[in-house]
């Protein structure tokens, strides 16, 4: 059995060509580590400068670092921070492997563009989160992590009082009041975050178990009086809630917001069409310069009704912040993040010096959406599993 | 002797000229106070909008909301964040009393234009700090804190990492590190600040009393391995370095801040060139994605060699950011402080029903720059201790 210094594996990454994407799949430090699995790694130049890394940077760790066309025509594998488009799918040579968040969940016309192509997709969005395996991969929890901490300071940055309670001559201000809706990994983050500022904050989640994680964190759960304790799916995932809980809760949240002066967002769920938390009624309950951070705002709408991307105030002077875009504004933490979350997987996929599945890996299972081995490595995307995925609810 | 409540005293408010001022000098809470007192206040339509106040909350607090001529014509007595511009003080009726940041150290024929205008002119600037009486009226250390908590917000957004150290399974994120150069009053918040967001942070200020300040928040006071010693002057002033001096200090700053990811200056002089505590080589020194914010950046010139006001990336992927706008950046709490410290002011001249000045009173005699009164309240502007205010450098 060759050892991983004989592979042949050339591992790729490109620019990203999403205007508003400032991340990179691959980071300096993680070409030092894969360099040292055997694997060769190449670099479009300037893929890294908006997250803060230099050709330089790449070259001085042993990566290749040229044009597109070098990139695409010697890669066995690409890596991307998002997924190809499809101008860019038809460069790809057939055969290359695909790593990437690919949109599985919600878009069976782009596996299904992977398969006509014969791409090999490994869909960074299906990782089954609770192996503990897995964990070095999961770039769904960086990622949400890095756009919590983001939301935090965003809000703080466009509140026109302070964070914290401060003493002064002048007075006492008293410390801003941050309502986090969403107790997932960004969840946490952002209470965490606006904690420290000095914060007064308090959260709510669908999620039972999410009371003792909010409370081990020094902020309040928000106390609806309603009992939706049937709310905990399986792998950390929460379900969906009825229409008539759903509105139970938005009625209750739209009451209760009113007392704050941040409400943060943070239920994005991959692909799909973000849960209403806060309606219309709310954001008209708050008081004129709080401030509503959504971090679930997409073309879908978000988590806050009427919520849109970028910054505007309504005309009762309440500022709506929509910001899909969180964890690319924290581009080189982020980066170093999910590089090193994609290099894992790549890892796990280097078999005997090569890339290959293994069709009894749960891993390999859930990840591989397409390519040659795909019919026995992983259930069509017309599978039932993936729709039972597709109605679950997700708490970022 | 009649009481406060037989007061005829109006206090006008406009709106600030400056576009890039969103604060305003009275703010409802202190509409409330000043009604109190037996003051009538008079706010221009919309001058509370930028600061998050409608004309609504003024007028239910009590206030007269009218147009700009209004509140011209009805005014004993107005409140200004800066000062009123050349065409405004054509319009403003002689006999009336100005508060506001004057300008008074620096511009002479500003004062000379008060006083041609017949205006009595109370420079918020010149308030002997050192006073326990005058400390509720200190504008300059309220506004100070704000905008030091400010700077440090606009580092850790503008900073591609994360400010704390944060453990994940793709490993671990270290802490940045901060220097904060200049530990007055904005120093210290921005200290206390990025300290609450988990950075390390490091501070240096040429006052010696400063390394206890700094290192009781937590902070490492950064060992230049110079003596200064002779650099504390009177009242919270610290005197400006010999050219020798500020050459060994620059130089020793510059090589010892290319280990920091963040670099946050706060010397502003009040209406003078900001000293140089960073030059275009200790700028060359930083890393890409190194962050400096440079709070007393200006027209005539910054803390930092090549600042200007506004963000900019340097070749070697530096990001500066100039700022000085950083107080009105947090308008409303701000707003809150300085109208504080302006109505203090006002209310400390109004004696038996009136507005009047007090020729042996310390606090008159450090604010009163123009007027009827001036010539026995205060020294003219010409006068030596006015030089002797000059030459003082300051750290805010």
């Amino acid at each position: 059995m060759s050892g991983p210094e004989q592979s042949h594996v050339a591992f790729g990454v490109l620019k990203e060509t999403d205007d508003e994407e400032s991340r990179v799949a691959l980071t300096p430090d993680i070409v030092t580590r894969l360099t040292r699995q055997g694997i060769t790694c190449l670099l479009e130049s300037g893929a890294g400068a908006r997250a803060g890394f230099r050709d330089e940077d790449y070259r001085q760790t042993g990566a290749t670092v040229t044009d597109r066309n070098g990139v695409l025509s010697k890669s066995q594998v690409l890596g991307f921070v998002n997924r190809p488009d499809a101008s860019l799918l038809k460069g790809i040579p057939a055969g290359t492997w695909i790593i990437g968040m690919l949109g599985s969940l919600s878009d069976k016309d782009y596996i299904k563009s992977l398969e006509a192509s014969g791409l090999t997709g490994i869909a960074m969005e299906r990782l089954p989160r609770q192996l503990s395996s897995a964990q070095s991969m999961d770039e769904m929890t960086s990622q949400n992590s890095v756009m919590g901490y983001k939301a935090a300071l965003v809000a703080a940055d466009a509140y026109g009082s302070f964070f914290p309670m401060m003493t002064t001559a002048a007075g006492t201000i008293r410390p801003a009041k941050v309502l986090v809706l969403g107790a997932g990994i960004a969840g946490l983050q952002a209470i965490g975050t606006a904690k420290r500022l000095g914060a007064v904050v308090t959260a709510y989640d669908v999620r039972p178990a999410s009371r003792q994680e909010v409370e081990s964190l020094g902020a309040k759960f928000l106390d609806l009086g309603l009992d939706f304790s049937k709310g905990q799916g399986e792998g950390g995932y929460a379900r969906q809630l009825t229409d008539q809980e759903q509105a139970q809760q938005q009625a209750a949240v739209d009451a209760k917001a009113a007392g704050f002066d941040v409400v943060i967002t943070t239920a994005k769920v991959p692909g799909g069409k973000p849960p209403r938390l806060l309606s219309a009624e709310g954001v008209a309950n708050l008081h004129p310069g709080a401030v509503v951070v959504d971090c679930a705002a997409s073309d879908l709408g978000g988590n806050v009704e009427g919520s849109q991307v970028g910054t505007r105030t309504t005309d009762k002077g309440v500022i709506m912040i929509g910001a899909p875009y969180l964890a690319s504004g924290v581009a080189t933490t982020a980066s170093n993040l999910l590089s090193r979350n994609v290099a894992d997987v790549l890892v796990h996929f280097l078999r005997d010096g090569a890339l290959s599945i293994k069709t009894d890996d749960e891993i390999d299972q859930a990840l591989v959406v397409s390519g040659a081995t795909k019919s026995s490595a992983h259930k069509s995307a017309d599978a039932p599993d993936v729709e039972k995925t597709e109605e679950k609810g997700q708490e970022q």
